[in-house]
């Protein structure tokens, strides 16, 4: 467990430098990242670098003991550079070039830009690769951040027939796949194939999710460039990506393969104002943060993180980028942190040292406030320095690999999907997969999110989330893995061309769910339907969104545990597989997660919305996102770690377990 | 009274075509629509056509015994047609061409599109003009979808200046009518004039007119050009086109005088969804649809057909395009079916025969599922077809004309008049022609849908909607028909070039009626004005959305009937003219129009919100929307043809009048 | 005191202009506005001048006793000049350039435009310079209208090049000045700079900034261009502007410098719509227009004109252009014309004489009615010269130039700042000033309306709204003035570069006023915090938007006067400068200021939402807005000069203060 934080020395003068680093030494900081957005101070005219100011500002950090996470400097590519290639320019679904004067202003098909940034990222690799304080790398700066990914170019069109003629050989079968015959749309050579964008309605949705698939598979190749590069001039030193919460344009799990550490950027209040949440929620939280935000995405680039994960920036007071920024409540720093270790992070990095005075982002919060006085979230640093110094002291268990027994499916495609293929315009895939994430929390799991191709052996229990399309090995391996597993609605309800399947869904898991959905139906915000759980009155609550009605092809290796109203089946279940038909309230989503989790053998532990608990090694951690002091019952003063059982508002504690 | 179904043979193997045929025929059906998205099949490459599938297709149908409407496919051009002309596409208001990927990519100003269809419908004509199985044609396929009328393409804008010329003769006349004097915009020639998108402000109302009638003439003459070469090629075979409900950006009613049959494409759960109604109405009828929205149509589409109309596509169960999409109750599709035969219907078209289980509609409900197993919408189209072989084999009158004694005017430009000039901007047009129409029918009465330019000889009573220009001869025919009429206000409110008339609102028609508008007024929606109803305080109400301020120019004819609290008229009589000051709320209309109507010798008999009644030929049909069994009094039970006098939640009952 | 119109003789038949004349005269008005919109009569053809009809319009006014306001015609180039010379067209942030059809299509910066301009403008002012009835000039028309100052065309960024040239001299300069070294923007020379739009994220703020400051530069030039000419030409004759009622996207302050009558154009309910007025607010005063918007005008133009402002346009009855567009309540046309005059104003003209029947503004009522007859406005206006002629016989000082004891601080500047760097959504700089302007109102105060860079000398109070850039010698011109200084939030927070202050916000006010912004915060819309008033319980309240949190430099010379729940300063005093940390609710504002101006000497008059006044000279005149009688206490029958002491709904009164 590390802290680490993220400098621009070329920020700042000079004289500042020294200073500078001893402070973060003394603060407990480890490791500092570096020169992600520096092009044009390394390489201020064409062809000609300026290495001198990064040697020194390297040296300095080195000779306080700090490591250096050093940054190709790729997401921003400078004026000039533009100006001499400007198709390195994305271009926009309205098919106008989106503009230099901010930042990711690059289309990942531009052979210009795959070229220039070969060059420059060997020429840091080659200048850094085997300075001794260099330990770490970062590839770029958050992929597809302000939705970068899909570029509609004259080039990438091009690069799109060539993955086209790739995937499907012949038109032929790219007009069966697709079903072109529909609306007259056959293609007869891949040539006449563009991209989709402009139609006069909805344009074909296989067509759309080739091209997204293109993009992203363009995002993965542009990495593993990088990563290829930095691994030949800079061997044994973990590669890392900084990941964005949600930017789901592209998938990451091929990117994290290539490379060591899966880290990402943590801002829970911005976080919280800009996504789905309901106002209601964005008022309670609006200091804290949403008590399971951070943590799912913890779990997510655990779940694909070669080394610890690693937050590679981490909010350290008010932002600027969302459309309100409050400031978190004091402890809120310190609770975070806590919160990615206990989660099994092995590194949190603050954004950054010092607040800039100028630019974009002049009212983000550091460290330090921008007349260089130490902040709040920097004095919440120091106390949590402070305290992994004593935990790792006395627990040898406390960096142990977090592993949990129960799995989430998560899956970029499918967001994709349901975004071009609704069917009903709130059909969210990253709020439904979070609400099943926060209910399992809510009841004291720790839980493990994994891809639908990843390895699903020795779990008590996996929930998938609608899963439009299923691995074709999907079923076994759930079944194999011996675990209840809970199936969300319109899950297998496509073929990897996005088609219905031939046998209706669930698709290929119809061999181990007895079920046919033989129509569906879509139902507006307004509209929820009440839910009839047999036998258990507590249960019962109302459904939203959707309805998959079902008949059983077997009823006699099935059993209906709840109806809707009008009869049809809400939930089912046949052997070890759960079927929900719709997406239950939060409330009897938790009541039916905890009758299943017991059934699979585990010991749900109802905690409510606003404390959570995390198992790492042999500690528990307790994080408290209330306003009331939370007691923790039934352990020894002497089991603490961290704090007391009694457990203040913001506040953190970790007692072992036994 | 028959039922058809929309087949697409080209979607499927052509193993499946003979059992497709025969299981049609088994259900009741009688005709079967093919073709109209066929293009790339019919002519896979330039100019070589491939006709044998389809001529196999076409056999096929015709040996299990059914007949074909047989379409032209020019709704969806191929691919290799716009690589070769991209003048075919259309241009947005963004001055960006719309692409090829859905459908309807053509504009209706473009000459390469004018002679490609051309050439592809006498190819179709000629080939199956005479097929003895090929009873009816469609041309084309819902003009207008997707906002297709309008383009803003340079052919557009050229023919739209040799529009103009025609219509004014000299730029004088043109700068006369609009009034371009105002703001400098006057022309010198025929040649600076533009399309009208694009300005700082809003463009000139008058040229912004124009352009709609112009692009609505466009549509007229393309359809004409059809038309002419399927008569040409098919001699006695009625041309039906297939209309979509309010998709007005064109003028019906000529492209309709230029057919034999008028048909319309009947949705009601996705229309009520994408249309004006507020979210608790879509609630209430969320899987019924409102209970006049169809029948509203199908008098718009009866009023303008010569033969009787048809519903050329009925929804079978959930469609795709809707925001949400909900399934529809059990009895619904039997509901609508028997509704649109009590309005009048020649024929109830399925759309379609089994569900695509790819491209853009797959999640489209047919009369089949995907896995070919028949659907809940095939079980109530059969008990329909059942239901209908019972009824005309009782009644010799059954498939007789409906006519009603009570007009509504129906106008497309005033659509467009309201959109370009609003002046208060939520005066959408289609809203208010519906109110007033669904208030008439929680009267009791069948309504005649008809055209300001329609005869109204043998009305009791004439319900006009706002109707900004009036014919030169609608006072007189007003006067003429002996009728009760309601106005509206807004009515005579603009001469034919988008002026104020020189004697004020409601210009000609203040003849018949001695009313001056001084001044008007319009409300935001959270503004409502009380209304006093004299001596009658049962029917005081409130008005919305707009107010005449009028003074009467002859008081001795006229009698202020309700005023609004400030004492303005709200209501006014003169003779057997009532001219309505302002937009009442929903009681308050139906008050009035009872009023109004017995004094017009009409029996109004309140049903209440979800109980309709139609009458066709000897026979009362009774439609049941409400979620409670309605009892029918007065009915004895021989006199009963479908159903008893008990009709459940979504049922039908038919009893003989006498 | 005067009365004055807007007239179109172009638009009207010359056979009514006598007629029109003698009407004018008789009602009272003195004073006609004509040919701003012209410009395709007077060159009809390009270099050919048809002169005669407006010799003629201009001698038929003189001749009937009126003097005429004569307009250059710029607003609205003819479609000749356009197809000339296509760079006219200003271009959107879409990068498209809008077109021809409306007015103000022209590009400040195009040269081919300023030349143009150039040359319509001095042949206006030749001709009509020494004509003996024109007696004042207005140049242009509205600049800002429909959002026309900024303009993204190849000849404004041109223009901006040479403008960021002139104001850094060196490219370092503007780098380090920017801060472009963030996120690798650096330039290399001025001409690698493009106008920020388009880019991926958001641009550089300083950047956006600058090209707002130089867009307002541009209106400037083009205005003094004009002004040049007549002053050439027309010697003696005053001229003005009719600026736009917060059309801020230029600066006002400038552009008035080089007149001599700073005018605006006065619509109380079309604003009430357009402007950011909650729904129920623009309910309640429907009819009436909000009590202090016309007034908050008044008094900005009040502070920048050297010769008596006036009310260029004055609505006169139902406008055309809001989304809502009611009638005002009889009297409020007279209400409003009085109330200008209240606040200083030397004219009130209204627009337009008689409501044209034609274009775009065919629904916008003008004195008289499209038929030709006297319209309520009409009627009201007549009384209102009526009552001028009285009072100005009656009161030598009723034309008294007006001054206030109260500043409020208004600024261009701010409101493009905060657009362009909000940090919280919904920060809208013209509502926080007018929401001051109207606590201050409340409590009777007449109000100063001055640029940051006014003398502040005579004030006893001085209120600064947010005002992010503060002048080099504000805190020295506060200090000096001895007024007691209020001060917003994020005033002093930004240098004039768009950077944090070395030492923080207040920045340079942090030498009169010991506070350090330490962290700030924005509140999303349904967030409040609690705020307590030290020892005045009913003065607590809550605060909106944003909170600044502050610590005191110097504790011993500042006192805390209220505070948030979780202890942060609210508001805190030091010496004379008041400074509040939030926004505010309008009751606890009105409580503050009200003892702030208590403390600085003056008398505070609580007068609630809905009553108003206003003096000049001895007199003070009252308004009613409300719906009920307002009685006036305490003053004899014999001091009222307009009304008596019972002021009804929507009434006027006036009254001699001694």
């Amino acid at each position: 467990m590390r802290l680490g934080v993220c400098y621009y020395p070329e920020h700042w003068p000079e004289s500042m430098w020294e200073d500078d680093a001893r402070r973060m030494k003394a603060l407990g900081i480890a490791q500092v990242r570096i020169a992600e957005f520096a092009w044009s101070r390394i390489e201020p005219t064409p062809g000609e670098y300026d290495w001198d100011w990064l040697d020194r500002a390297v040296d300095v950090l080195a000779q306080a003991g700090l490591e250096v996470v050093m940054c190709t400097p790729t997401a921003t590519p400078p004026k000039w550079l533009i100006d001499r290639h400007p198709d390195i320019l994305p271009v926009g679904a309205d098919g106008r070039p989106r503009a230099f004067g901010s930042r990711r202003h690059y289309d990942f098909s531009s052979p210009s830009y795959f070229e220039a940034s070969r060059v420059i990222c060997k020429a840091v690799a080659q200048r850094y690769g085997n300075h001794p304080a260099v330990a770490y790398w970062q590839t770029d700066n958050e992929y597809g951040c302000h939705n970068t990914v899909v570029s509609y170019s004259a080039a990438a069109v091009q690069r799109f027939r060539q993955w086209l003629k790739a995937r499907y050989e012949t038109i032929d079968a790219l007009n069966r796949a697709w079903g072109t015959v529909f609306w007259s749309m056959e293609y007869r050579s891949f040539d006449e194939i563009d991209a989709a964008i402009a139609t006069v309605t909805e344009a074909h949705p296989s067509h759309r999710l080739d091209y997204r698939r293109f993009a992203s598979d363009e995002v993965a190749r542009y990495n593993r460039m990088q990563v290829e590069i930095i691994r030949a001039h800079s061997p044994g030193r973990p590669i890392a990506h900084n990941f964005m919460q949600l930017f789901t344009e592209f998938d990451h799990y091929p990117v994290a393969r290539d490379l060591d550490i899966a880290t990402w950027d943590s801002y829970p209040l911005g976080a919280l104002e800009e996504q789905w949440f309901a106002p209601e929620v964005k008022q309670k939280y609006l200091r804290t943060g949403h008590p399971d935000f951070a943590s799912f995405n913890h779990d997510v680039y655990r779940g694909m993180s070669k080394l610890p994960f690693w937050v590679m920036e981490q909010q350290p007071g008010p932002v600027n980028w969302a459309h309100w920024n409050p400031s978190p409540l004091p402890g809120m720093v310190r609770l975070w942190s806590w919160e990615a270790f206990a989660h099994g992070a092995g590194c949190v990095s603050y954004f950054r040292w010092r607040q800039a005075p100028f630019a974009q982002e002049q009212m983000h919060a550091g460290l330090n406030t921008p007349d260089n006085r130490l902040d709040m979230g920097g004095s919440e640093a120091a106390t949590v320095a402070h305290e992994i110094a004593q935990v790792e002291a006395a627990h040898a268990d406390a960096n142990d690999d977090v592993r949990g027994k129960v799995a989430l499916v998560w899956d970029y495609e499918a967001k994709w999907l349901f975004e071009i293929h609704p069917q009903g315009a709130d059909f969210f895939y990253p709020r439904f997969a979070f609400e099943y994430y926060s209910a399992l929390r809510s009841l004291g799991f720790d839980v493990d999110i994994v891809s639908a191709h990843a390895p699903l052996d020795g779990y008590a229990m996996v929930v998938v989330p609608p899963l439009p399309i299923v691995p074709d090995d999907f079923a076994a391996r759930l079944t194999a893995s011996g675990a209840h597993v809970v199936l969300a609605p319109r899950t297998g309800s496509k073929t990897d061309s996005l088609q219905i399947p031939h046998n209706l869904p669930p698709g290929p898991l119809a061999a181990v769910l007895p079920v046919r959905v033989w129509r569906v139906e879509s139902m507006r915000p307004n509209v929820t339907e009440p839910v009839q759980v047999n036998g258990d009155a507590a249960g019962n609550g109302h459904a939203r969104h959707w309805r998959d009605l079902i008949e059983l092809a077997d009823a006699q290796h099935a059993t209906i545990h709840a109806r809707f109203a009008d009869g049809h089946p809400a939930y089912v279940q046949s052997g070890k597989m759960h079927y929900f038909t719709s997406i239950f309230d939060e409330s009897l989503t938790r009541t039916l997660f905890a009758r299943i989790a017991s059934e699979a053998g585990l010991s749900p532990t109802p905690l409510g919305n606003d404390v959570r608990v995390s198992h790492r090694g042999g500690i528990a951690y307790v994080f408290n996102y209330s306003n009331a002091t939370h007691t923790i019952d039934g352990v020894t003063d002497a089991r603490f770690v961290i704090g007391t059982r009694e457990v203040a508002p913001q506040g953190v504690a970790a007692y072992r377990m036994t």
